[in-house]
């Protein structure tokens, strides 16, 4: 049966990679992924069949890993962070959906057999280097608007806030969205404090990665740009400075214990 | 400067550690965890001195971890998952602050370098093992009303249900607890039809994982235990089957370019 890997990269640094996943990557002869991430992982993917389409061609991409798995090549499609959370793996599935529904011209995917391997998040890596500021309740919003109304944004980033999540904005902004970061951060003022804790981790666990640690009342969209996670921590994460360290938790409520 | 690492060993499978994550246990004297997950890591915590103490003495054991650093021994606290994740890191980080503001008697404390070190988390091992049920804008609540008050956990969820995100459950149910899943059911289908799909995955990537798909009408906590993550999926979340296959799937919205 043909093999088809969704393989998730993690955040960059390759000791955060997992061992099945570049056993996954090893055992293919074949790699889709947006050229970055193939770079960043330069040696695990050498002498493999490199198949680099540009950012924005994710469907193109998608396709390309079925068709080359229906063609008997074994593949893997590589993402960086968790290829389940705002990656290429439900893209996958939603074409397999549409052969299913005879909306797709291509039954031959249908006998791919899938794999799917997790990876490290950004919010994960970027939680990592601050502390613990996913401690608690969380969530995870993404602000491109280019696939969800923005309506459904607005919606959701109020739920966030009236249910006091720590909440992680994915692709903040990009090169033509530019408004969407600040209008998040005014709906979340009407929820919680502006001394709220905020960590920008830009090209997280990179060689130039940048961590800034801000309030919320201080966020603005001018200092994020794609390659930035941002967590916003809730009304009881509390930033510490201690000597030279800083870092931000959200409690789980020991406290009442300690 | 004595050393602490905060561990996230993953969700159990030991191909799913990362390499950092390996070399911090390698690199330390001392391991502090619950049993269980030394055993699951076994040749990697080998010739360590293991401080075992039971669940539910969580701050002993942030205590010890920072005791036996600050005594010089390099220390691994290891959570399962990803520790920054309802796990043992954001405990050490509330004690320190307790040092900080003068409220312990542990300024040794505050001499100990912290490193903390993510891991794949509980609903990033559910998803991958059933397709991309995270793979739109998601959640985590934890049903323990241990430390959150219920009334909290209520209104996080009438949230959850409002945003339309999809929901991981941790803390589902415990020997003492039953009740809190079937009232948090009952508040989602209030927002979500009751044919949603539903994950419940138990032992996650261990010897004794099981899979169960089901819709949001007929989860009951019956069919669930401590060791069961549960995903709830959104409004939009597809159960598809392909064969022998079944997959469960969060659309981004790409059907209207497909």
């Amino acid at each position: 049966m043909s093999k088809l890997f969704l393989v998730g990269a993690g955040p960059g640094d390759k000791n955060l990679l997992a061992p099945k996943a570049r056993q996954a990557i090893a055992a293919s002869s074949d790699l889709v992924a947006y050229g970055l991430y193939l770079e960043l992982l330069a040696d695990v993917c050498a002498h493999k069949q490199h198949h680099d389409l540009p950012l924005g061609e994710e469907i193109g991409r998608a396709r390309l890993a079925l068709d080359l798995a229906a063609a008997g090549k074994t593949t893997a499609l590589i993402s960086s962070g968790d290829i389940g959370i705002y990656a290429m793996a439900t893209l996958v599935f939603e074409l397999l959906d549409q052969q299913l529904q005879g909306q797709a011209e291509h039954p031959e995917w249908l006998a791919v057999d899938i794999e799917v391997i997790p990876g490290i998040s950004a919010m994960q890596a970027g939680a990592s280097r601050v502390g613990a500021i996913l401690g608690h309740d969380f969530c995870t919003v993404s602000l491109s608007d280019l696939l969800t109304p923005w309506e459904t944004i607005v919606k959701r980033i109020h739920s966030a806030g009236s249910g006091d999540f720590v909440i992680s904005f994915y692709n903040p902004v990009s090169k033509k969205r530019d408004w969407q970061l600040n209008h998040a951060r005014d709906i979340l003022l009407q929820y919680r404090p502006a001394t709220t804790p905020v960590l920008l981790g830009r090209q997280l666990t990179r060689e130039d990665e940048s961590i800034r640690i801000l309030t919320l009342g201080e966020l603005d969209a001018r200092d994020v740009d794609m390659f930035t996670l941002v967590s916003v921590g809730n009304s009881e994460s509390r930033h510490i400075v201690n000597g030279s360290q800083e870092w931000i938790y959200t409690p789980r409520g020991y406290s009442k214990k300690l």
